[in-house]
């Protein structure tokens, strides 16, 4: 076997994380960075929500967070307390549809909690409702634009990767760009991040 | 259909946790309580961990403990910080045997954890390896001395929850009690219990 | 310290479980054994769900119908297939208001999933939108009524466990009856489930 | 402020991606997909683990194995059963040292189980003592031969993402390249996979 598909899957994400630094728009990238630095600054938390496959990308963020010393939590883990006023909710969805994503920033809101979407679809019910949107490009799971959007935007003609693999890669790839800004900003070594990785790890 | 045996199982659970009281070793809790409240005191974290089922019930203290206010982390979930010096980790394991656990219990105590267990075999790898042990008393899944055990100890002639079930369900109730001292001793309210109470709610 | 409040919270859910076959309803219990047993013999699953503590005594049920050979899933974990038509939901609140069990609940309705909820409050949203209810009684965390339905329901004068501890348990020594009722009905020894217990176990 | 930090991370991020495909060996991916193909002929089960963010790579290749139809479960999730002989366990491990992942490989081994590796150092003990080894390049958290590894092999200078970023990243990205191969050789297409994507999400 020529493994024919692997090769090209491979190519296409290639090409794909190639263009994303040129799909971003920096401007919100800045501003989610500063509301995370202003929400530690004021000794509050960070919420983390995604369903799937972009919650298992949230919790790879948060717990670089934990790592970098803020307080976070993600909905739905065993010790996730009250949120409320001043705390931050970064929501993950590449569709913006997501029906449980999009209640749990609801009700965040009403409690106080500033909402940061970071999805494919601005214009969706999650980019609609969030009090910041970044946009990360990816198919998603909403297929009917597939065609255009894969060939204008991402430039691969015909995606391998199915459903929102691109999404979740892009978002996983920008968010740990975001954690090598705050290591710079927050002045933090990997060693300091190593002192607070798990020291009791299991899967 | 007659339910007899969900109705004997009712009894028998009923009859079991009754006997609970007279089967703990109040001295035992006393020196847990204690060990949760100095770590607290300390500004100490509390870890808990357990495998499978006992897993759960140890969630379920997490949960208690966070809304008591403590710094508590499950092992194994996405936001837990190293553990070092002064913590405290409670090991919940009905045989005292389940390979993890121990293995848990060994590295916590490596990085200067101190470890309660809480087993119906203080005689076991946990038992032996922890700094207190608390004895709660239930069938476990070493059931060579099932028969005895159940007839003589838990006042049950033949068991029909099965594996772990009474252990869990033990544990559970003892875990609950400690939280009920911990809120008396702590002069916490159940209204102070609920401000820490998740806003956000999921699965 | 005497730990009187260890041994009076202690000695109230021994009232409670001592109380608990007389408050359940067992046409109710008939039912949702039926729909178990029924989803099973037509290669249908069973999904579970709950929020917080009620969504850990789901795991803990989901785990024993594992060990019993049904197809059971746990809503929101990895391999968590589609639900569709045939398929079960047990949904545990003690309110039958937590808003995200509610919402899945609804969903599950609108793909087809008969939904069975284990609730205290049967007139709740949770209850009336499901196809089967069964009581489960408890403190819960709507604690209006609490003076009174402690005292007249539950025998207990000034309850001490907190917010929805009571419900958790009791549904925890419920379901826990169930499994043994089912053990019985499918003729399945402990020898049966502990052969399909996981064999390589993580907290 | 200029990103600088967020813009390079994602040109390394990108270098790395691009090379990738000339890092691993084909050989090795070959036999990894025919040992997932087999397991799954033969009516048997793929178990994943990792540790920490390696564990949420290894839970979102579950998944999509899900979505596929393969009898796919995370070790240390609710309802993963019994594992034995002819069932499959993909262990992933940057540094191939994560003491619970190497645990968890024993106790499958012993069990009948066949390991696959993938990991950064074959000859660690994950890799040591596994079935199958697939390399996948990355920084890993043993830092020690960072500087060369990562100029020589990764072509990064000084790489800016943190611990087993690179690792994570690339692992994430080869395992979406197998599910694609998989959709390929099962003749599956997107709707198949989205006919099984879990109807219900929660975070």
């Amino acid at each position: 076997m020529t493994l024919a598909t692997v090769k090209e899957c491979l190519n296409q994400i290639s090409t794909f994380i190639n263009k994303l630094p040129s799909l971003l728009d920096f401007e919100q990238v800045e501003k989610m960075i500063d509301m995370l630095i202003y929400a530690q600054a004021a000794n509050r938390s960070i919420f983390v929500v995604g369903a799937g496959r972009s919650g298992l990308i949230a919790k790879a963020f948060a717990m670089r967070l934990m790592h970098l010393g803020f307080h976070v939590y993600v909905i739905g883990e065993t010790i996730t307390p009250a949120a409320g006023k001043g705390d931050v909710l970064v929501a993950i969805s590449g569709s913006g549809r997501t029906g449980i994503v999009v209640t749990v920033a609801q009700v965040a809101k009403q409690v106080g909690v500033k909402v940061v979407a970071v999805t494919s679809h601005p214009d969706s019910p999650l980019g609609k409702l969030s009090d910041h949107v970044v946009f990360v490009p990816g198919r998603t799971k909403i297929s009917d634009e597939t065609d255009y959007f894969s060939r204008q935007i991402l430039g691969i003609h015909e995606p391998l990767a199915p459903l929102g693999t691109l999404f979740e890669i892009a978002a996983m790839v920008f968010l740990e760009s975001i954690v090598t800004e705050l290591m710079h900003r927050l002045g933090k070594t990997e060693e300091d991040l190593r002192a607070r990785h798990a020291t009791i790890e299991v899967p």
